[in-house]
């Protein structure tokens, strides 16, 4: 399965609680799209999130954070890694 | 010690091997800086690089990525993850 890196930006502000429930919210649904997010890291003095996943495609990356309300603004397949 | 994402772009087709140069790179040299490189994801399709680290600030970050040629186009402090 690919992985993903994709990055949520205005999110100016974000709590620690904010982001483990938006990170639940991605949990309870990504099976349908066969996704799993993996890893979130929050800097909210700048409102960007990275999430790390992995899955079918870019589109059911997006799919599973649309459902979960909270789509992203940039999505990248990274196909390498160390 | 805080953690950062740094992003590098304008990195179009960068291959692993190159990936792999470049993060030795920065091994080679963040001791004197008291920051440690934990991981690297690449994306060659859009030219990004994301980064993972830890370190006392954004600019001794910076200036390991300087140092070792490739400076970062964005670097954010991840306050927290999950």
């Amino acid at each position: 399965m690919p992985t993903f890196m994709d990055v949520h930006r205005n999110m100016t502000g974000i709590t620690a609680e904010q982001l483990k429930a938006a990170h639940q919210a991605d949990l309870d649904i990504e099976s349908a799209e066969r996704v799993h997010f993996e890893h979130a890291w929050a800097d909210p003095a700048s409102g960007s999130v990275f999430c790390l996943s992995n899955g079918p495609s870019r589109e059911a990356v997006q799919r599973v954070h649309e459902q979960a309300g909270h789509p992203a603004d940039e999505i990248y397949e990274v196909g390498f890694e160390i």
